[in-house]
């Protein structure tokens, strides 16, 4: 019951054969991840994330009804019905509808852990239900940090520690230094994590772009209790 | 005046482009840089890192009295005249002689930075004289972790968390979340660096090579004055 950490896709290529078999946890904190939780949560039937905007806009095309979300560069792209904000997916606008996802880093990190066994998603929304399904399925776990184009993330590597912690003290074991540097992290975060992050490079971003009450969403603990799974290229919620 | 950190080399294709004309500054803590810096401490004429083992061989076979010093996986090569422990690096056995040196992880970061306008090298026993260099010349600066096989370790993390806490205190600018990250972690490791590190990879590493009593040098702040540059393919410490 091992636990690894993956700082930024960027950093993939290292852990490629190690993965394959095993549990990944994808982590877009802001905001991929935490989007496709608050989807499900609010009764999304089907939500499938892809890669690309054009794969997107031609599943739309060839389905009616199909209601596509995404970003780019932290922006809502041209044509599509959301964006990649939580706050958008209200079950008025989502429950029983079949969702589309596709967004600059979330996204991209599920495509590259196809191998696993496992490939889970969230955020701090729903993290006692990742660490409990990770739990159930018991095999070693690579905590996959989307970063942003290449680059880690402080929100992301905080998110991983605090997986980790919350792992360790299951009995599961650090297995390398960048878990172990995402715990400590976590430690010194943990209290207050808004004023932690204040400073870090994705939160001015978002200042720029006035989402900060995006933040609040995505750093809210356990609001939902659904553990997330890729599986068949969807979301399904567990338990559903 | 900002400040970059590049945590491992599988990050560097990410700051290629960054670091032309800039400063970098290489870091290898166990043991690269650190026994760099002690070579030219005890008097070496010349210093030069290769990328290969076999440009070291070869610069020894054509230049008589050369002696060369390297690891492969933590361990000596074979036929060489020294590993890479600091403790090899004696005035007896370095002054006035002519070395080269070829490491897993420290001299390709070298190798990588050849666009910037000064690399610098170094560790924990010449960083003050570091970071007064490196205000000298006042540019940006790239803190660039050598890692271990391309992973992040906590050692050099930890050590470029020192020179960014120390340029901020001089007025420099964290540039990205990897020197926040870094600069966070120093602070919770400072008062008790042994303690921190030594649940480590790298240092669980050493501790199964029996190379503990290498960890105590590579950890000792300033018995060095010298900042160490590399130039025109030689190490030049400065004041010479």
């Amino acid at each position: 019951m091992k636990i690894h950490t993956i700082l930024s896709p960027q950093l993939f290529p290292l852990f490629a054969s190690d993965v394959v078999g095993k549990q990944v946890l994808v982590i877009d904190i802001l905001r991929a991840t935490t989007s496709m939780v608050v989807m499900l949560e609010n009764g999304a039937t089907s939500v499938r994330p892809v890669a690309g905007v054009d794969e997107a806009m031609a599943l739309k095309q060839g389905q009616a009804g199909l209601l596509i979300a995404g970003e780019r560069n932290g922006y809502k792209v041209e044509g599509f019905d959301f964006g990649n904000s939580p706050q958008e997916f209200t079950k008025e606008r989502v429950e029983g509808e079949s969702l589309v996802i596709t967004t600059t880093n979330g996204t991209q990190a599920i495509s590259l852990s196809l191998a696993a066994s496992h490939i889970w998603v969230g955020g701090f929304l729903n993290m006692t239900a990742l660490v409990e399904a990770i739990c159930g399925v018991g095999d070693e776990v690579f905590l996959f940090c989307a970063g942003w184009k290449g680059h880690v993330n402080m929100e992301d590597t905080l998110f991983a520690g605090a997986v980790a912690q919350a792992l360790v003290n299951k009995g599961w074991v650090i297995g390398d230094d960048a878990s172990r540097a995402a715990m400590a992290l976590w430690g010194q975060a943990q209290g207050d994590l808004h004023g932690f992050l204040a400073e870090a490079s994705h939160v001015q971003r978002f200042q720029s772009m006035h989402a900060e009450s995006d933040l609040d969403v995505c750093l809210q603990m356990n609001t939902s209790s659904k553990a997330v799974l890729y599986e068949n290229g969807v979301l399904v919620a567990i338990p559903s």
